[in-house]
Protein backbone atom coordinates (compact mmCIF):
# COMPACT_ATOMS: atom_id res chain seq x y z
CA UNK A 1 0.00 0.00 0.00
CA UNK A 2 1.47 3.14 -1.17
CA UNK A 3 -0.36 6.54 -1.52
CA UNK A 4 -3.61 7.05 -0.94
CA UNK A 5 -5.80 10.07 -1.44
CA UNK A 6 -9.29 10.71 0.01
CA UNK A 7 -11.31 13.23 -1.83
CA UNK A 8 -13.62 14.28 0.72
CA UNK A 9 -16.13 17.30 2.00
CA UNK A 10 -16.70 17.72 5.88
CA UNK A 11 -20.05 16.77 7.44
CA UNK A 12 -20.79 13.48 4.79
CA UNK A 13 -20.27 10.05 4.99
CA UNK A 14 -16.76 10.73 4.10
CA UNK A 15 -15.92 11.16 7.51
CA UNK A 16 -16.44 7.53 7.89
CA UNK A 17 -13.45 6.50 5.74
CA UNK A 18 -11.50 9.38 7.49
CA UNK A 19 -11.67 8.20 10.80
CA UNK A 20 -10.99 4.17 8.69
CA UNK A 21 -7.75 5.70 7.64
CA UNK A 22 -7.20 7.36 10.89
CA UNK A 23 -7.70 4.34 13.33
CA UNK A 24 -5.63 1.95 10.26
CA UNK A 25 -2.37 4.44 10.85
CA UNK A 26 -3.03 5.44 6.67
CA UNK A 27 -1.10 7.72 5.20
CA UNK A 28 -3.03 9.64 3.32
CA UNK A 29 -3.75 13.06 0.92
CA UNK A 30 -6.78 14.63 1.66
CA UNK A 31 -8.64 16.73 -0.70
CA UNK A 32 -11.19 18.97 0.38
CA UNK A 33 -14.60 18.62 -2.79
CA UNK A 34 -16.11 22.20 -1.81
CA UNK A 35 -19.82 21.23 -2.58
CA UNK A 36 -21.09 24.68 -1.46
CA UNK A 37 -19.02 26.07 -4.79
CA UNK A 38 -20.33 23.08 -6.94
CA UNK A 39 -16.70 21.02 -7.16
CA UNK A 40 -18.44 17.74 -7.19
CA UNK A 41 -19.91 18.79 -10.70
CA UNK A 42 -16.50 19.73 -12.20
CA UNK A 43 -15.50 17.96 -15.22
CA UNK A 44 -12.01 17.47 -12.83
CA UNK A 45 -14.13 16.43 -9.97
CA UNK A 46 -16.05 13.97 -12.38
CA UNK A 47 -13.15 12.57 -13.73
CA UNK A 48 -12.30 11.26 -10.23
CA UNK A 49 -15.86 10.26 -9.57
CA UNK A 50 -18.45 10.01 -12.43
CA UNK A 51 -21.21 9.96 -10.11
CA UNK A 52 -19.81 13.15 -8.58
CA UNK A 53 -20.24 12.45 -5.27
CA UNK A 54 -18.30 11.64 -1.77
CA UNK A 55 -16.09 9.78 -0.84
CA UNK A 56 -13.89 8.84 -3.43
CA UNK A 57 -10.42 6.82 -2.32
CA UNK A 58 -7.49 6.89 -5.04
CA UNK A 59 -5.35 4.61 -4.92
CA UNK A 60 -2.26 3.16 -6.80
CA UNK A 61 -4.51 0.49 -8.28
CA UNK A 62 -7.45 2.68 -9.15
CA UNK A 63 -9.95 4.73 -7.74
CA UNK A 64 -12.53 3.06 -5.53
CA UNK A 65 -16.26 4.74 -4.06
CA UNK A 66 -19.03 3.76 -1.85
CA UNK A 67 -18.50 4.43 1.79
CA UNK A 68 -18.99 0.44 2.61
CA UNK A 69 -16.56 -0.21 -0.05
CA UNK A 70 -14.14 2.08 0.98
CA UNK A 71 -14.21 0.65 4.99
CA UNK A 72 -13.89 -2.97 3.86
CA UNK A 73 -11.17 -1.82 1.72
CA UNK A 74 -9.24 0.33 4.52
CA UNK A 75 -9.80 -2.35 7.04
CA UNK A 76 -8.79 -5.11 4.93
CA UNK A 77 -5.40 -3.31 3.91
CA UNK A 78 -4.29 -2.89 7.59
CA UNK A 79 -4.86 -5.72 8.92
CA UNK A 80 -2.80 -5.66 11.71
CA UNK A 81 -5.03 -2.55 12.72
CA UNK A 82 -8.30 -4.99 13.28
CA UNK A 83 -10.61 -2.87 11.95
CA UNK A 84 -12.92 -6.07 10.93
CA UNK A 85 -13.87 -8.78 12.48
CA UNK A 86 -11.55 -12.12 10.67
CA UNK A 87 -14.51 -14.28 10.33
CA UNK A 88 -16.46 -14.80 7.24
CA UNK A 89 -19.99 -14.43 9.30
CA UNK A 90 -18.24 -11.65 11.88
CA UNK A 91 -17.20 -9.65 8.63
CA UNK A 92 -20.89 -10.61 6.98
CA UNK A 93 -22.35 -8.81 10.23
CA UNK A 94 -20.07 -6.02 9.56
CA UNK A 95 -21.34 -5.39 5.96
CA UNK A 96 -24.90 -5.95 6.95
CA UNK A 97 -24.65 -2.62 8.96
CA UNK A 98 -23.08 -1.06 6.91
CA UNK A 99 -25.60 -1.42 4.23
CA UNK A 100 -27.95 -0.51 6.66
CA UNK A 101 -26.68 2.01 7.32
CA UNK A 102 -25.88 3.33 3.40
CA UNK A 103 -29.05 1.99 2.17
CA UNK A 104 -31.90 2.68 4.12
CA UNK A 105 -30.28 5.25 7.01
CA UNK A 106 -28.00 7.54 4.81
CA UNK A 107 -30.87 7.68 2.55
CA UNK A 108 -33.73 8.29 5.50
CA UNK A 109 -31.62 11.26 5.74
CA UNK A 110 -30.88 12.24 2.09
CA UNK A 111 -34.38 13.10 1.83
CA UNK A 112 -34.05 16.40 3.46
CA UNK A 113 -30.89 17.77 1.75
CA UNK A 114 -31.19 16.02 -1.66
CA UNK A 115 -34.83 15.60 -2.06
CA UNK A 116 -34.39 17.00 -5.71
CA UNK A 117 -33.10 13.38 -6.58
CA UNK A 118 -36.58 12.04 -6.19
CA UNK A 119 -38.90 14.64 -7.42
CA UNK A 120 -38.85 17.80 -9.73
CA UNK A 121 -42.26 19.57 -7.52
CA UNK A 122 -41.12 21.69 -4.59
CA UNK A 123 -44.57 20.82 -2.75
CA UNK A 124 -43.37 16.97 -2.89
CA UNK A 125 -39.63 17.84 -2.01
CA UNK A 126 -41.36 19.42 1.06
CA UNK A 127 -43.47 16.57 1.77
CA UNK A 128 -40.24 14.87 1.90
CA UNK A 129 -38.59 16.38 4.15
CA UNK A 130 -41.45 16.20 6.64
CA UNK A 131 -40.96 12.63 6.62
CA UNK A 132 -37.26 12.69 7.49
CA UNK A 133 -37.61 13.11 11.18
CA UNK A 134 -39.86 10.44 11.50
CA UNK A 135 -38.34 7.81 9.29
CA UNK A 136 -34.60 8.50 11.05
CA UNK A 137 -36.72 7.66 14.29
CA UNK A 138 -37.29 4.24 13.29
CA UNK A 139 -34.28 3.94 11.89
CA UNK A 140 -32.29 4.86 14.99
CA UNK A 141 -34.76 2.65 17.52
CA UNK A 142 -33.79 -0.14 15.11
CA UNK A 143 -29.71 0.57 15.30
CA UNK A 144 -30.92 0.68 19.55
CA UNK A 145 -32.89 -2.18 19.54
CA UNK A 146 -30.89 -4.37 16.72
CA UNK A 147 -27.92 -3.68 16.19
CA UNK A 148 -26.26 -1.78 19.38
CA UNK A 149 -24.52 -4.81 22.10
CA UNK A 150 -25.84 -4.36 25.65
CA UNK A 151 -23.01 -3.16 27.87
CA UNK A 152 -21.48 -6.25 28.99
CA UNK A 153 -21.38 -7.77 25.25
CA UNK A 154 -18.66 -4.75 24.33
CA UNK A 155 -19.14 -1.05 24.08
CA UNK A 156 -19.05 -0.96 19.90
CA UNK A 157 -20.79 -2.10 17.64
CA UNK A 158 -19.31 -5.80 17.12
CA UNK A 159 -19.19 -5.68 20.93
CA UNK A 160 -15.49 -5.84 22.01
CA UNK A 161 -13.79 -5.02 18.99
CA UNK A 162 -13.65 -1.09 17.64
CA UNK A 163 -14.29 -1.05 13.79
CA UNK A 164 -14.49 0.55 10.82
CA UNK A 165 -18.28 0.68 11.15
CA UNK A 166 -18.40 2.66 14.77
CA UNK A 167 -17.24 5.73 12.65
CA UNK A 168 -19.70 5.14 10.09
CA UNK A 169 -22.62 4.73 13.05
CA UNK A 170 -20.64 8.11 14.49
CA UNK A 171 -20.88 9.81 11.49
CA UNK A 172 -24.53 9.16 10.84
CA UNK A 173 -25.40 9.85 13.86
CA UNK A 174 -23.79 13.68 13.66
CA UNK A 175 -26.70 14.21 11.34
CA UNK A 176 -29.55 13.63 13.90
CA UNK A 177 -29.86 17.47 15.29
CA UNK A 178 -30.06 18.98 11.89
CA UNK A 179 -32.66 16.53 10.80
CA UNK A 180 -34.69 17.33 13.69
CA UNK A 181 -34.32 14.29 15.74
CA UNK A 182 -33.00 14.21 19.77
CA UNK A 183 -29.85 11.89 19.86
CA UNK A 184 -30.38 11.33 23.43
CA UNK A 185 -33.56 9.83 23.32
CA UNK A 186 -31.22 6.63 21.71
CA UNK A 187 -29.46 6.15 24.72
CA UNK A 188 -26.83 3.31 23.58
CA UNK A 189 -26.33 5.60 20.35
CA UNK A 190 -25.88 8.70 22.45
CA UNK A 191 -23.18 6.95 24.82
CA UNK A 192 -21.49 5.27 21.74
CA UNK A 193 -21.04 8.94 20.58
CA UNK A 194 -19.69 9.85 23.80
CA UNK A 195 -17.33 6.88 23.62
CA UNK A 196 -15.97 8.09 20.01
CA UNK A 197 -15.70 11.43 20.57
CA UNK A 198 -12.68 10.10 23.38
CA UNK A 199 -10.70 8.72 20.96
CA UNK A 200 -7.94 10.40 19.35
CA UNK A 201 -7.82 8.80 15.79
CA UNK A 202 -11.90 10.25 15.90
CA UNK A 203 -10.52 13.74 17.21
CA UNK A 204 -7.74 13.90 14.63
CA UNK A 205 -10.40 12.82 11.55
CA UNK A 206 -12.88 16.32 12.99
CA UNK A 207 -9.73 17.89 13.18
CA UNK B 1 -21.15 -24.63 6.21
CA UNK B 2 -24.26 -26.43 7.10
CA UNK B 3 -28.13 -25.05 6.31
CA UNK B 4 -28.59 -22.23 4.83
CA UNK B 5 -32.21 -20.99 4.50
CA UNK B 6 -32.77 -17.85 2.01
CA UNK B 7 -36.20 -15.94 2.69
CA UNK B 8 -37.10 -14.53 -0.54
CA UNK B 9 -40.08 -13.17 -2.47
CA UNK B 10 -40.24 -13.49 -6.26
CA UNK B 11 -39.04 -10.39 -8.04
CA UNK B 12 -37.37 -8.49 -5.28
CA UNK B 13 -33.36 -8.12 -4.72
CA UNK B 14 -33.37 -11.65 -3.07
CA UNK B 15 -32.85 -13.28 -6.27
CA UNK B 16 -29.97 -11.78 -6.60
CA UNK B 17 -28.66 -14.36 -3.68
CA UNK B 18 -30.50 -17.30 -4.97
CA UNK B 19 -29.14 -17.10 -8.03
CA UNK B 20 -25.25 -16.55 -6.12
CA UNK B 21 -26.56 -19.53 -4.22
CA UNK B 22 -27.19 -21.41 -7.19
CA UNK B 23 -23.99 -20.82 -8.80
CA UNK B 24 -22.04 -21.51 -5.34
CA UNK B 25 -23.61 -24.92 -5.41
CA UNK B 26 -24.41 -24.29 -2.37
CA UNK B 27 -27.10 -26.71 -0.18
CA UNK B 28 -29.67 -24.45 1.02
CA UNK B 29 -34.11 -24.44 1.78
CA UNK B 30 -36.46 -22.14 0.16
CA UNK B 31 -38.89 -19.61 2.37
CA UNK B 32 -41.12 -17.74 0.00
CA UNK B 33 -42.44 -14.70 2.15
CA UNK B 34 -45.62 -13.51 0.58
CA UNK B 35 -45.54 -9.70 0.14
CA UNK B 36 -48.92 -9.67 -1.32
CA UNK B 37 -50.72 -11.20 2.47
CA UNK B 38 -48.61 -8.56 4.57
CA UNK B 39 -46.77 -11.40 5.47
CA UNK B 40 -43.34 -9.56 5.95
CA UNK B 41 -44.88 -7.73 8.77
CA UNK B 42 -46.00 -10.72 10.46
CA UNK B 43 -44.40 -11.35 14.01
CA UNK B 44 -42.94 -14.53 12.47
CA UNK B 45 -40.46 -12.78 10.44
CA UNK B 46 -40.28 -9.88 11.93
CA UNK B 47 -38.34 -12.58 14.45
CA UNK B 48 -36.32 -13.42 11.52
CA UNK B 49 -35.48 -10.03 10.10
CA UNK B 50 -36.76 -7.07 12.26
CA UNK B 51 -36.83 -4.86 9.08
CA UNK B 52 -39.50 -6.54 7.72
CA UNK B 53 -37.90 -7.28 4.15
CA UNK B 54 -36.14 -10.14 2.13
CA UNK B 55 -33.65 -11.23 1.91
CA UNK B 56 -32.75 -12.73 5.34
CA UNK B 57 -30.62 -15.59 4.86
CA UNK B 58 -30.76 -17.89 8.63
CA UNK B 59 -27.16 -19.62 9.21
CA UNK B 60 -25.87 -21.67 11.87
CA UNK B 61 -23.81 -18.70 13.58
CA UNK B 62 -27.11 -16.44 12.91
CA UNK B 63 -29.62 -14.74 10.49
CA UNK B 64 -27.82 -11.80 8.23
CA UNK B 65 -29.70 -9.50 5.88
CA UNK B 66 -29.07 -6.67 3.01
CA UNK B 67 -28.41 -7.82 -0.31
CA UNK B 68 -24.16 -6.79 -0.38
CA UNK B 69 -23.53 -8.44 2.65
CA UNK B 70 -25.17 -11.80 1.60
CA UNK B 71 -23.49 -11.43 -1.65
CA UNK B 72 -20.14 -11.28 -0.22
CA UNK B 73 -21.02 -13.69 2.29
CA UNK B 74 -21.64 -16.71 -0.39
CA UNK B 75 -19.02 -15.50 -2.01
CA UNK B 76 -16.92 -15.94 1.03
CA UNK B 77 -18.33 -18.78 2.45
CA UNK B 78 -17.83 -21.20 -0.86
CA UNK B 79 -14.38 -19.71 -2.32
CA UNK B 80 -14.12 -23.35 -4.40
CA UNK B 81 -16.82 -21.43 -6.47
CA UNK B 82 -14.94 -18.21 -7.82
CA UNK B 83 -17.45 -15.73 -7.17
CA UNK B 84 -15.69 -12.82 -5.82
CA UNK B 85 -12.09 -11.48 -6.77
CA UNK B 86 -9.39 -12.67 -4.25
CA UNK B 87 -7.32 -9.90 -4.27
CA UNK B 88 -8.26 -6.70 -1.76
CA UNK B 89 -8.37 -3.88 -4.61
CA UNK B 90 -10.84 -6.09 -6.64
CA UNK B 91 -12.96 -7.45 -3.84
CA UNK B 92 -13.37 -3.82 -2.85
CA UNK B 93 -14.54 -2.67 -6.87
CA UNK B 94 -17.55 -5.76 -6.66
CA UNK B 95 -18.02 -4.47 -3.50
CA UNK B 96 -18.55 -0.61 -4.76
CA UNK B 97 -20.95 -2.26 -7.48
CA UNK B 98 -22.85 -4.07 -4.94
CA UNK B 99 -23.04 -0.81 -2.87
CA UNK B 100 -24.36 1.65 -6.06
CA UNK B 101 -26.78 -1.03 -6.94
CA UNK B 102 -28.35 -1.39 -3.55
CA UNK B 103 -27.67 2.33 -2.40
CA UNK B 104 -28.71 4.49 -5.67
CA UNK B 105 -30.03 2.11 -8.19
CA UNK B 106 -32.51 -0.06 -5.88
CA UNK B 107 -33.41 3.09 -4.09
CA UNK B 108 -34.08 5.57 -7.51
CA UNK B 109 -36.46 2.14 -8.28
CA UNK B 110 -38.08 1.82 -5.18
CA UNK B 111 -39.70 5.69 -5.43
CA UNK B 112 -42.51 3.96 -7.50
CA UNK B 113 -43.60 0.40 -5.42
CA UNK B 114 -42.34 2.20 -2.22
CA UNK B 115 -42.75 5.85 -2.33
CA UNK B 116 -44.73 5.76 0.76
CA UNK B 117 -41.40 5.70 2.90
CA UNK B 118 -40.52 8.89 2.16
CA UNK B 119 -43.74 10.80 1.99
CA UNK B 120 -47.24 10.60 3.43
CA UNK B 121 -49.11 12.63 0.66
CA UNK B 122 -50.64 10.66 -2.66
CA UNK B 123 -49.62 13.69 -5.02
CA UNK B 124 -45.71 13.86 -3.21
CA UNK B 125 -45.83 10.02 -4.08
CA UNK B 126 -46.93 10.34 -7.97
CA UNK B 127 -44.16 13.20 -7.90
CA UNK B 128 -41.67 10.48 -7.22
CA UNK B 129 -42.82 8.37 -9.21
CA UNK B 130 -42.97 10.01 -11.97
CA UNK B 131 -39.44 10.79 -11.58
CA UNK B 132 -38.06 7.00 -11.62
CA UNK B 133 -38.02 6.56 -15.24
CA UNK B 134 -35.29 9.24 -15.66
CA UNK B 135 -33.47 8.13 -12.77
CA UNK B 136 -33.82 4.68 -13.45
CA UNK B 137 -32.14 5.91 -17.13
CA UNK B 138 -29.65 8.13 -15.47
CA UNK B 139 -28.76 4.77 -13.10
CA UNK B 140 -28.03 2.47 -16.04
CA UNK B 141 -26.11 4.96 -18.32
CA UNK B 142 -23.80 5.27 -15.60
CA UNK B 143 -23.50 1.35 -15.61
CA UNK B 144 -23.56 1.22 -19.40
CA UNK B 145 -20.45 3.95 -19.65
CA UNK B 146 -18.58 2.90 -16.00
CA UNK B 147 -19.31 -0.20 -14.64
CA UNK B 148 -19.81 -2.98 -17.71
CA UNK B 149 -15.90 -3.97 -19.55
CA UNK B 150 -15.64 -3.50 -23.12
CA UNK B 151 -16.20 -6.74 -24.81
CA UNK B 152 -12.15 -7.30 -25.21
CA UNK B 153 -12.05 -7.07 -21.53
CA UNK B 154 -14.64 -10.18 -20.73
CA UNK B 155 -18.36 -10.46 -20.65
CA UNK B 156 -19.10 -10.08 -16.94
CA UNK B 157 -19.23 -7.29 -14.67
CA UNK B 158 -15.77 -7.64 -12.95
CA UNK B 159 -14.42 -8.74 -16.78
CA UNK B 160 -13.12 -12.66 -17.49
CA UNK B 161 -14.43 -13.04 -14.07
CA UNK B 162 -18.21 -14.04 -13.15
CA UNK B 163 -18.80 -13.29 -10.00
CA UNK B 164 -21.86 -12.75 -7.70
CA UNK B 165 -22.25 -8.86 -8.62
CA UNK B 166 -22.75 -10.67 -12.16
CA UNK B 167 -26.84 -12.08 -10.55
CA UNK B 168 -27.67 -8.38 -8.60
CA UNK B 169 -27.11 -6.50 -12.01
CA UNK B 170 -29.20 -8.96 -14.13
CA UNK B 171 -32.31 -8.78 -11.23
CA UNK B 172 -32.56 -4.88 -10.84
CA UNK B 173 -32.00 -5.03 -15.09
CA UNK B 174 -35.20 -7.11 -14.65
CA UNK B 175 -37.10 -4.13 -12.81
CA UNK B 176 -36.59 -1.64 -15.86
CA UNK B 177 -39.93 -2.71 -18.10
CA UNK B 178 -42.05 -2.16 -15.19
CA UNK B 179 -40.27 1.13 -14.22
CA UNK B 180 -41.03 2.55 -18.19
CA UNK B 181 -37.53 1.61 -19.13
CA UNK B 182 -36.48 -0.21 -22.35
CA UNK B 183 -33.14 -1.61 -21.34
CA UNK B 184 -32.22 -2.59 -24.99
CA UNK B 185 -31.59 1.40 -25.02
CA UNK B 186 -28.34 -0.14 -22.96
CA UNK B 187 -26.94 -2.53 -25.32
CA UNK B 188 -24.02 -4.09 -22.73
CA UNK B 189 -26.58 -4.38 -19.65
CA UNK B 190 -28.98 -5.90 -22.52
CA UNK B 191 -26.42 -8.40 -23.89
CA UNK B 192 -25.49 -9.15 -20.12
CA UNK B 193 -29.19 -10.41 -19.37
CA UNK B 194 -28.74 -12.17 -22.76
CA UNK B 195 -26.01 -13.61 -21.88
CA UNK B 196 -27.13 -14.33 -17.77
CA UNK B 197 -30.74 -15.88 -19.19
CA UNK B 198 -28.23 -18.54 -20.83
CA UNK B 199 -26.77 -19.69 -17.42
CA UNK B 200 -27.77 -23.12 -16.00
CA UNK B 201 -27.62 -21.55 -12.35
CA UNK B 202 -29.89 -19.18 -13.64
CA UNK B 203 -32.68 -20.92 -14.94
CA UNK B 204 -32.50 -22.80 -11.94
CA UNK B 205 -33.00 -19.95 -9.60
CA UNK B 206 -35.59 -18.53 -12.14
CA UNK B 207 -37.83 -21.72 -11.82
Amino acid sequence: MTTLTLYYTPGTCAQAVRIALEEAGAAYELVRVDFAAGQQRTPEYLAVNPKGRVPALATPQGTLTETPALLAFVAQSFPEARLAPADAHGFARLQEFHSYLASTVHIAHAHRPRASRWADEPEAQAAMQRKVPQNMTECFNLIESHYLPNADQGPWVMGEQYTVADGYLFTIGTWLHSDGVDITQFPKVFAHTQRMLQRPAVQRALA
